[in-house]
């Protein structure tokens, strides 16, 4: 598939993108030489419909996206792309391409959303600048929506430790909302990227938010969510890292004002307790030396017999390894991503992965 | 076994309070005609000690401590009465005898502890004042130490509320420490009671308040935790309600401030999230209609077989409902009592037993 028929996969009338974006995952093995066509997907979509003229009409608006990225800076990052966060590819429904304004390299480091209410209290503020700033100061990247308040502050904090830092959009990259965000957004595509699966010039509508919040937590191997009520849209962001298999994790809060009754619910229905930086590590299992228990769309997975069976200081390459790993290579992929997420693969020049020096 | 003997217990030269509390419920049914002897416990706690010298100076100092108490208006309980509270008696060391001020039936009622951090900030104070109070109107009994800050707030919120509390202390109950709470123990003696393992005139020695606190857990049901930093004492009395096979359950606050990281410790290892009395009366099972899975003493109870055996609407005496149920009186008593406090099964009128109306 190429990229204008990618791009055209979200363009496609009558065919919402997350119902388009996981026929297409359903359909296709991402390898970049798979089969699958436009046609396929609105076969799945819309049986009723006549594909052909929908994938013209899609086709047509892809070109004239595809256009607008080249004029506006906006690079678009195909699922079958190096820079595609690996665990992005993961959900069920992950967007065929991403529009990205800034370091594309910066969506593949190992990353945790930190998210919160937009009319934070001055105490949210405070939690989340500082858990940014000590979640970059580990080196890990800070991902959260760019919205007023606690994302904000998590974005701030991760600047001001020097880290990367990544905004996913509910507009077009280039769409910066809430405007007063824009020097914000310019300092975050330096050290970062800010990200959207809706092309160049898309509007923040209110519809587009809770489709943007699957990927704020399909990005991430974990959520933290600093004050929400029970009506924050950082419950929805909580939900779908659930339904994907990342950790749900919560800083308490104040039990009287009624702030933080989400986050408080999150912690009777077992989302774990964040004070620092240090717990969400914990959490994930990247504070230890020995790998926790992790899961990854639902599935558990305890120290892989895959590390076991690979010889430290040795590079290999795709075939060799899964020669000696004894799985087939698509069912190796995934779980070697799950591992230099982790810091226990390295990948090496020429596609070729080692055990990582630490192990 | 007379009330000297029991009081006698507590005063053998030698042996600690819990040590001689634990040998003599390893000895001992409670059921008031038990053999069980002064030097029996001499024997098991001092097997080196000649008893008789020893239960004589503890004899003399039993009726002078009887003598104190009559003159100072403190009643002795001893562990066969009925007011004992019928939890503390599950525990592992229970005191043979409870000196009490007030309304030695307070006791029985079912109980949850509410305490916290003496130096408490005002959201603790507001937080513990509004629970004592929010348990009071729900008729729980609101157990704490007569401490200053939180444990303090908890009485006065279920005083405020024309409830019942008890002040557990770690000196005599006549010795009110610290003394500016001197009102506050007599507005507690007259809406519930003042208890204390320590005879009339007992100073309130450092050594006695973390035995003191296993009387809080251990005459509750659950144990709440309002704002406890990493060295509170509150953690003591948690770590017994823990052993005691009781609820452990905490008040989320400000991560910021550090006067929180116990209660937050507490929540990481499984304590329930408290944010309003309703969480602490659905943490306990007595907020839905059906019972809980609840713990005594270690043991999973979950709904009783004794119950379903029952007649509605029928009342038994202790050897009707023994045949009824096909268990030993001394079986079933401990389990009766168990229900009663979760308000499935009535006490009638003659010492016979019923299914609680509810039902």
């Amino acid at each position: 598939m190429d990229l204008q028929r990618a791009v055209a996969l979200s363009a496609l009338p009558g065919i919402s993108r997350p119902h388009a974006a996981a026929a297409f995952k359903a359909l296709t093995d991402y390898s970049g030489g798979s089969p699958v066509s436009l046609e396929d997907v609105v076969a799945v979509c819309r049986p009723d419909a006549e594909p052909a003229p929908v994938v013209d009409v899609a086709m047509a608006m892809a070109a004239s996206l595809l256009e607008s990225g080249r004029t506006r800076g906006i690079t678009p990052v195909p699922i079958w792309s190096a820079a595609y966060p690996p665990l992005l590819r993961t959900i069920v429904d992950p967007p065929p391409v991403l529009w990205v304004r800034g370091d594309a390299d910066a969506l593949g480091a190992r990353a945790v959303a930190v998210i919160g209410s937009r009319a934070a209290t001055p105490y949210a503020l405070e939690v989340a600048r500082r858990l940014g700033r000590e979640l970059a100061e580990r080196g890990v990247t800070v991902v959260s929506g760019l919205a007023r308040g606690a994302d904000a502050a998590a974005h701030r904090g991760a600047l001001e430790a020097g880290g990367t830092t990544v905004a996913v959009l509910g507009s077009g990259p280039d769409v910066i909302y809430p405007s007063e965000h824009m020097d914000l957004a310019v300092n975050i595509q330096k050290h970062g990227a800010v990200v959207s699966e809706l092309g160049p010039g898309a509007p923040p509508l209110p519809e587009h938010f809770p489709l943007r919040n699957r990927l704020i937590s399909g990005i991430s191997l974990g959520v933290v969510v600093v004050e929400a009520s029970d009506k924050s849209g950082s419950l929805i962001t909580a939900r779908c890292a659930t339904e994907q298999g990342r950790d749900v994790m919560a800083v308490p809060g104040s039990v009287l004002s009624g702030r933080n009754r989400g986050s408080h619910s999150l912690l009777k229905d077992g989302a774990k307790v964040v004070e620092t930086a240090d717990d969400i590590l914990e959490g994930l299992g990247w504070a230890s030396g020995a790998p926790a228990e992790v899961k990854i769309s639902g599935k558990s997975l305890i120290r892989d017999e895959l590390l076991d069976r690979l010889t430290p200081g040795q590079a290999y390459d795709a075939d060799e390894m899964s020669a000696t790993v004894g799985l087939a290579v698509s069912q190796m992929l995934p779980r070697l991503t799950h591992w230099e997420l982790r810091g226990w693969i390295e990948r090496m020049p020429g596609g070729r992965y080692a055990l990582a020096g630490r192990k």
